[in-house]
């Protein structure tokens, strides 16, 4: 029986779950390979002695060189995380002829450029579904099946760990640090959470998504971000009388011939698609100039859901050294757009501000706003005790720049006594 | 200039919509054909005379052959519907070395294996993917994307007309008469509405996702089908207090190696990804063993919608003739599982009937369930006038052969006055 074989570098929830899944549907990927076998036949782990169910520890290696030089595998799975070693073997894995498979995120990000032509130049596939969205196929999604469209707009929740506390937060009325507590002691969150609640993990996908989706190389510090860690349960209380919900989205748009790009907290409307995507799912909602709107939902993490894109792509390349037919096209950024500044953007806008309670506060908040070109849509006023008021507006759709200008002059009126927060707001209520 | 050439046959609104779709995005496939273009170069019409606003008489023609036998041609896409010609000048082209672009669910659902099998006996290709649910790319996420798993079920809203039509229903109360006249004058259903509101469409299409999920061919005489006709007002308000709502369902599922496979209206608890699914729209929810859950939303029908997944397909065949591999496997139908009969499939079950309005009546009734190993989940009795009731009931997950004797014997109790109706329910309330 002919075989392909398959060295690992990592073990962890996501690397077990590949080995996990090539058992389990075994005969099914016989079939479709015509004969050929997918077998893993070496996997670097970083202690021999963690128990690990069903792997015999005849395949483990704690020298990464067992596998990067190793005459035998064809295709080498990275899901080790990280980016230092990451990219050491998987350009060295590259260099002595492996295809590579990669789940991660952080080194697709800030080094997919280089790694994608590196596999250009040497005729290797380099696939990289699971970096974004675990289970959701979003990467073959647009690159291949709506490639007949011009993507203008993808806006994804693809953050498990702080769409499962503003869920909780949204259902619960429970503040952000309980529930965090409530995710880590679950294991949804890490025990250092700052990558997943200041919206870094979230920058990174939504990076490769542009990237794909617009043809134009988009890496981490071409993102701006805010995380979800000011968002409290007044914010979402409020949301909820406007009809809406807080999600932390990745937003990527295409207008007039450049990119925004963009992480934050959103209000978004209880009647959009990914209102409703709850705890921790993940989706991407997309526009295209021909399909009009798609939406995905399903697991964005996990061992066998992130298993479910590794073994597609592992699949795919399968099938093509099969056939003999490598043909290398990794990447597909051939445009070269400008990227806007996050305070060229426009948006609608959450304010949220505690004011003196008494008359004409309002009517100057008011004429700020107008002075900068900021109409307003709606007001909620609500009084505090110790002759205090809490103001909530939202903004019309207007520029990023004329906001921070009229917040500016806001914040320094002596009747304001803080501006609690401001958040951005996706559509029209 | 390099050119990929096509020929159309038929040019209603999705023949139009491809037209326009080439044109619009055309700078984009040049790129992505490393400088090939793609050039439509003749028409399949009825009437030369109809307008057709910028598309050039000169491409017009009312003879098939001069598209089936044009030596130019590369691509045929087959967008008339029906079966009889398609068929024919599908196998035509086929034989005179076209590859072909299908929207035709009809066709594929009853001819699908003869068509895909004539492709690789001449070496073509033979892609579909705008036969079910227009613009969203299901047979590539199955066939491809998810090729990873074992898919276990394949759920879907995928027929746009009824799930217009139950959706008024739900929100505003109108019988199915009124929106549906409604939905004609708004051109959402046909002057003849029957193979939409009989579920005969979306059983097509059922047949054409089984037969790809499960890699067994299933056609349309294997379906199970009940449309929509027998849906009243009072059914849709009884579901929403259950929290329900009822869609017309394509219902796919492999368990235990055999399929079962059927259309009916189903009552779905208001928190499943489907049941907000409004509108024209469609959306399919599937299950598999690795990625758990997925759902995609989208539009199911429309003229760019629906080019959509035709131009994917054709960029598709147009890159392999570019490349000159043409590795040609239309059908994955290797399998040859059992089909069961609805009477041997589970289900939960709800029943609406009149009944006397007198002491032991829903014991009697509820004796019979028993005596048939219909466990029951919940019940609703309404006053009516005249000294009637109206009596519903939910039962637990039971076989329908259990549920239709159960049906037959109530049916004949002197207390019963009338089933009104009994509907599928998809899950626990």
């Amino acid at each position: 029986m002919k075989k392909i074989k398959i060295g690992l570098l990592g073990c962890g929830t996501v690397g077990q779950g590949v080995y996990k899944l090539i058992n389990l549907n075994k005969t099914k990927y016989v079939s479709l390979l015509e004969g050929t076998e997918l077998e893993i036949i070496k996997i670097l782990v970083n202690d021999i002695k963690k128990e690990r169910k069903d792997i015999p520890l005849s395949l483990l290696t704690l020298d990464p060189y067992e596998i990067i030089n190793n005459k035998e595998i064809d295709v080498v799975i990275e899901v080790i995380g990280g980016t230092t070693n990451a990219e050491k073997y998987i350009t060295e894995a590259i260099k002595n002829g492996k295809h590579i498979i990669t789940a991660n995120k952080d080194l697709m990000a800030t080094k997919g450029q280089n790694i994608l032509e590196l596999g250009n130049k040497y005729a290797k596939l380099v696939k990289y579904e699971a970096s974004v969205a675990g289970a959701i196929p979003i990467i073959s999604t647009i690159k291949e099946n709506l490639v007949s469209n011009q993507i203008t707009k993808v806006m994804g929740i693809i953050n498990g760990t702080t769409n499962f506390i503003l869920t909780k937060m949204f259902t619960e009325g429970k503040s952000l640090e309980n529930v965090l507590k409530e995710a880590q002691d679950l294991g949804y969150a890490e025990s250092d959470p700052t990558s997943d609640v200041e919206g870094l993990d979230a920058a990174r996908k939504i990076a490769i998504l542009a990237s794909i989706a617009f043809n134009r190389r988009v890496t981490l510090s071409d993102v701006y971000v805010e995380g979800i860690t000011k968002i409290s349960v007044d914010d979402i209380n409020y949301a909820k009388q406007f009809k809406s919900t807080i999600k932390l989205l990745g937003i990527a748009i295409l207008k007039d011939n450049a990119i925004e790009v963009r992480v934050y907290p959103t209000l978004l409307p209880l009647s959009h698609p990914l209102a409703k995507v709850d705890n921790e799912y993940n989706a991407v909602y997309l526009e295209g100039n021909a399909f009009g709107d798609l939406t995905l939902i399903g697991k964005g993490a996990g061992g066998l859901p992130t298993a479910s894109a590794v073994v597609a792509d592992l699949l795919n390349i399968a099938e093509k050294i099969n056939k003999g037919i490598i043909e290398v096209n990794n990447c597909s950024c051939y445009l070269d757009l400008e990227i806007k500044k996050i305070e060229d953007t426009c948006s609608h806008f959450y304010f949220r501000m505690v004011v003196v309670d008494k008359t004409r506060v309002l009517s100057r908040i008011a004429d700020i706003f107008a002075d900068n070109d900021v109409s307003i849509d709606s007001v909620i006023q609500k009084k505090l005790p110790d002759g205090k008021a809490e103001l909530v507006i939202l903004t019309d759709r207007v520029l990023n720049k004329d906001m921070r200008c009229a917040r500016k002059q806001i914040e320094n009126l002596d009747v304001v006594l803080e501006i609690k927060s401001v958040l951005n707001s996706e559509k029209e209520y």
